[in-house]
């Protein structure tokens, strides 16, 4: 029986933009100018792997330092312009209905613990559901840590395993891992971009993946 | 000799994130709740049919007033989030080379007067730069009539005339205007987004076009 494996920003929760946002006012605070759609095909790479990313489009160093002032500042101009986390349409009900089922399911995500208590809050999900994130494993996406982390500790075969993800990240991290993945559209990519990074199958968001479960073989 | 139509947002200034997440708080504060993809992908819509269209989705009507409401606010945090306008890489050089090289060329935006002054001022247009803004036409966009109203104002006949824009709403306005468009990818949407819509070349941001004028026939 198949087992589902979320991503948690821009798939569960609608947080991508504000996380665009954040980075943006945090690293121009800095004398950094990125663009915002660079910034915004970043979002979901570890913090570490994000920053050393803009470091190279900005051709300077970024000193350990100064990257761990950076995450500390996006932290908080993320928590001051988005107070309250908002769940995507359907995730609250797709996750209550996998636990009514007995579907195995768990979050994977690059953001830390206690920065995604709130969303994990606003989810509904308490300590009955497997959360893996970035300080469970050594390397966040790209790489197929977090999901294969997941998986384990699921105790299902990783043929089994469906990743579900907005960023190409998750899905190239679910190739890695060779996992089948599941692109969602509610953290602003396109749909061809989800497809050609390995998706089989993309939806808007988790209400409309809720509503196709049956032609993903995964109802029982 | 062909003429060079302009988007303004996500083309030249680097404001479509602002505008995303200024227009989810304005709506979330009037108890809306939108997603952010879904806010993002009808930015460069003129404010009128944008708020029709979360109507729509939200399956409730929005009065004239809400709507007046809803853009005065979007404004107020606009200004509050992003108080200074940045410019996107190499617009400024772009602008200055065609003006130096007595290229025609315009700007055209379903942006208004006296928001979109800030943005005019970063890239260093001054008078002698053709403006077209929302209040100068009927239709905004994907009505071709901003595009058509800078083309006659600039003397030049359609088929003369090269849009460029970071939306899908420009790219089916040019159509619908006959002109043809070239897509950047500075406003976040995918390449094949805007390859489908009827970008004939997509480029990264202006430095990238500048540095491909060659391709265009732009350059004398």
């Amino acid at each position: 029986m198949a087992a589902l494996i979320f991503d948690l920003d821009g798939t569960l929760v609608d947080t991508v933009y504000a996380h665009v946002f954040s980075w943006q006012r945090a690293l121009a605070e800095a004398g950094m100018a990125v663009d915002g759609w660079r910034i915004h095909r970043r979002i979901g790479m570890s913090g570490g792997l994000f920053t050393r990313a803009v470091a190279r489009e900005l051709g300077r160093e970024i000193s350990p330092a100064e990257a761990e002032a950076l995450q500390q500042r996006h932290g908080e101009l993320f928590q001051e312009f988005l107070p309250e986390r908002r769940v995507l349409p359907g995730a609250v009900e797709l996750l209550r209905f996998l636990r009514a089922q007995g579907i195995s399911h768990g979050i994977a995500t690059s953001g830390r613990r206690p920065e995604i208590d709130a969303s994990l809050e606003a989810l509904g999900v308490g300590v009955e559901t497997l959360v893996v994130e970035r300080g469970d494993v050594l390397r966040a996406k790209p790489a197929p840590d977090l999901f294969l982390n997941c998986q384990r500790r699921l105790g299902v075969g990783v043929d089994e395993c469906f990743v579900v993800g907005d960023a190409v990240w998750d899905l190239l991290a679910a190739r890695r891992a060779r996992m089948l993945s599941i692109g969602l559209l509610s953290g602003g990519y396109g749909q061809d971009e989800l497809t050609r990074a390995g998706a089989f199958r993309v939806y808007n968001d988790p209400a409309e993946l809720h509503a196709s479960l049956d032609e993903l073989g995964i109802l029982p």
